[in-house]
């Protein structure tokens, strides 16, 4: 179906969409320019977050790409599968803990758990995903002068050319973009019904689950287990390695840890740590989990609903077969801080080259690879950046723990809330926007803040949030970590009271010493 | 009550507080080193924002401080009368916006609103706030060694010289920072029970108010006004100026106006402006408020309830008695960009001295006198700033409006969500962190964003959001600004996806075009 010449609105968007995706419309969706004797500078296989970015900052830059999906949609599996509805769930599971948390007081009514519905809240997303689908291929098209050919599989046959539906494009370079999907570990059972990850959750699931083993102790499984148990699914999390001590996830603070983790126990989750899975029992359908725990006894928990979050695999094997890319143990794809892979022309971005599988990296990388093939030389280093993951608070860190800090300088000073010694349930600060009600009804809900400074530079070294409304401004804090800045620019700033994150005002009570103290 | 040698905890803080409050405790709290010769560099005349960090300050550069406040606890009005019950009541007042919006579906119950209760939500302040009350008293004695006398009136008697319970006090300097209280308008009955304004309604309010009518366009105006329509209880704001474009209001966009007015309407609210309150009408009590409308016609407003949001006067007569300090036609003492007045060796701060009357300005008005007092000569130019507003939303801006970028640049690039020629209710855009589910159900509530870039200089020239969770970003969007930062750098950012405002990645999107374009 040529679109070159049509502009289509959201809601016409939308319906070209969903007839693809049910099968009525089979034929590849196509904004390309046939006219057009340009040779492409890239040809990007894969149009999530990576590709389309790439694309766009390609186009931006002068150059001529194409971009090709199998799906109907540009963006990928985040607004389809994965951090979209993510976010939708970490929301209702933030609103759930309120509205649980404050029954029967104010305007809240009793809390009835069995309102709370998982399926309800898929069906809900699938009902509407399509609209930032729509988006994208509009913006893509409209704003940012893109050429793609969607609801297509993409065939490399060589570094410079690629088969779209019989036909064949070639370009200066590739861009490999096509991602990874859950790594399902070797347990007998693991594929019975009734066993989901985070995409055919999304697809699959169609009953309501009453009780959950999660496998593996990744963020995917703190963040969707904190949802199930907020929708009344009593949650067990069995995982080999301790929680948030993975090797993904880096920077991780002792107190910010504790307080995360003593969170979801409090609110009824069971996390069972240096446990091995043994086995998924059922007969046709999961009913249960067996599991080691860390002190060797075995346990059988009963369940309905098992949800893998144990990390993810890359879709690389084609591009091995086909131009004989050189990839990792785990086949994630090798690449420079350029995006180039082992093979001359040929780029690889976004999770298909490992982790952190975050939305910036794809973004970043897709930009990269642009840059490079416009002739700039760009490199990306993601060894560093600030991360999050969401319970029923949004969890946000950048640069050093404490710890770290104390391994790496001689005079470490620490300014936190609440204070060290004022216990977290006799104290309703921190609060802000979200945790207000916390502060006046259940103190110890409120969170906690940690800013970490260098006494000699007076530098920032880290800084981790546990609370509501502090994620956006990690982005910033990133920004000026790097920066290099100071505990007196941070005093300087003017903050927007009662601001979610408290760093600027402490920083302000300590700025004026000349030998800086813990606060 | 002598406490130097005694550390409360906040338990017993609080107690002390509450006696102190219901008079049982008349004699003032005491935390002065009497046997210490040093003569004082600043007594700091009133608690509040600035007193407390102008004291902390001069504390931590080794000066000697004395800090004297009438109220049995430091923080002055913000955390007792002012923005803390504010931020809940504005905190009530979204989660009251998404019970009704969400009624009936997934776990919502449905929304009576009789159950909402502006009374109930005052009490539980009330109960609730002698603790971050004695936070303040606990930190400012233990964590910043300040010297303070609590629960008593100080007098200034000369430029040198405080009298506070029939003792003197010298110091080289005073700092006066007493604030301001409401301006209550000259309109006949506005003294008649039944009118209030932000202090008295948390002092005084007993009974539930069924209808409002808020006298003023202000922040106040707005804020309160959004969360008594919340509430239940239907609102009019009767406002001469029109709202938001007040003169304590700078850099407002007029998209972001238009969303934020058309989004109080949406919810109820009766917005009158240009219009004239002619009378408080009642025999006892309020009954209504006869207001004439710009368009010249007579309406009377039945109503029990009365609020009056029209700006604030200072504290000022008692140093102008006694110290001739110079003030302006309103009473808003005079001072320099080092916070001096007219009288050596006397500095005013805080709402004192005019607006905007914002906890950034209090408390580093605060920590420019004790800079200046200990010999660095430090300016504080608060002429421009970041600011926000609550009304079921965040609504957060700084820097240049699309209008004002216009008028100073010749080529002013605009990025935004939703992108011109979208209907907001066609586009679940922008949504993150407390906007999800409004994505999924009603887009149009999403909110909106906007970024001005000037295309010569690449600089980022104002950011303007409605929605949820950016308001601590703002505060380094602010700094970031000032540092001149660009659209290319913006673009190198690491994003926290899905970030509450989308400047960093739709930057992006552009960033790669030589000639900035709109997005």
């Amino acid at each position: 179906m040529d679109l070159r010449d049509t502009v289509l609105n959201m809601g016409e968007w939308e319906r070209l969409i969903h007839r693809a995706e049910t099968g009525e419309i089979t034929e590849p969706l196509e904004n390309v320019d046939r006219d057009d004797p340009t040779p492409y500078d890239a040809i990007f296989v894969g149009g999530g977050a990576g590709g389309r970015f790439g694309s766009a900052y390609l186009q931006a830059r002068g150059g001529r790409q194409l971009v090709v999906d199998r799906w109907p949609f540009l963006g990928g599996s985040c607004p389809h599968q994965a951090c979209v509805p993510h976010h939708l769930f970490s929301e209702a599971a933030r609103e759930l803990d309120y509205a649980r948390w404050n029954a029967g007081t104010l305007w809240f009514g009793e809390f009835d758990e069995k309102r709370a519905s998982i399926r309800d809240l898929i069906e809900l997303f699938k009902a509407g995903r399509n609209n930032p689908h729509a988006f994208m291929n509009w913006q893509s098209k409209e704003q940012l002068g893109m050429e793609y050919i969607l609801n297509a599989e993409a065939t490399v046959l060589d570094a410079n050319t690629v088969e779209v539906a019989g036909r064949r494009f070639t370009a200066r370079n590739l861009v490999l973009g096509t991602g990874a999907s859950t790594y399902v570990p070797d347990i007998p059972g693991i594929n019975l019904p009734g066993v989901f990850d985070f995409a055919t959750l999304i697809e699959e699931l169609d009953y309501e689950p009453s009780r959950c083993v999660i496998i593996g102790g990744s963020k995917i499984a703190l963040e969707y287990g904190s949802f199930f148990q907020a929708a009344g699914c009593q949650t067990t999390i069995v995982s080999r390695s301790p929680l948030m001590r993975t090797a993904s996830l880096h920077h991780v603070d002792e107190d910010l840890r504790t307080y995360v983790l003593d969170g979801m126990r409090k609110r009824g989750m069971e996390l069972l740590e240096g446990a091995e899975p043994l086995e998924v029992i059922g007969n046709g359908k999961v009913t249960g989990v067996r599991v080691r725990l860390a002190d060797g006894a075995e346990l059988t928990i009963d369940t309905d609903f098992v949800f893998i979050g144990t990390g993810e695999r890359p879709h690389s094997q084609p591009y091995v077969d086909a131009l004989g890319v050189e990839v990792d143990d785990r086949g994630f794809i090798t690449v420079d801080s350029r995006m180039r892979t082992s093979v001359p022309g040929v780029y690889a971005i976004g999770d298909l080259i490992g982790s952190p599988m975050e939305m910036f990296k794809a973004r970043k990388c897709g930009m990269t690879a642009a840059r490079n093939i416009m002739g700039e030389p760009y490199e990306f280093d993601f060894s560093e950046y600030p991360d999050f993951l969401h319970t029923t608070y949004e969890v946000t860190w950048v640069g050093l723990t404490e710890a770290e800090a104390r391994a790496q300088y001689d005079d470490v000073v620490v300014i936190q809330m609440p204070p060290k010694g004022i216990r977290d349930d006799e104290l309703a600060l921190p609060c802000a926007e979200g945790s207000m009600l916390y502060a006046f009804t259940r103190p110890e809900l409120t969170g906690m803040q940690k800013a970490i400074y260098d006494g000699k530079t007076r530098r920032l070294l880290g800084a981790h949030h546990v609370g509501f409304g502090a994620k956006d401004a990690f982005q910033y804090l990133d920004h000026l970590l790097r920066k290099g800045i100071t505990i007196d620019e941070m005093g300087d700033m003017n903050e927007l009271f009662l601001n979610p994150d408290h760093f600027i005002q402490l920083s302000r009570l300590r700025a004026g010493n000349s030998n800086l103290v813990d606060l």
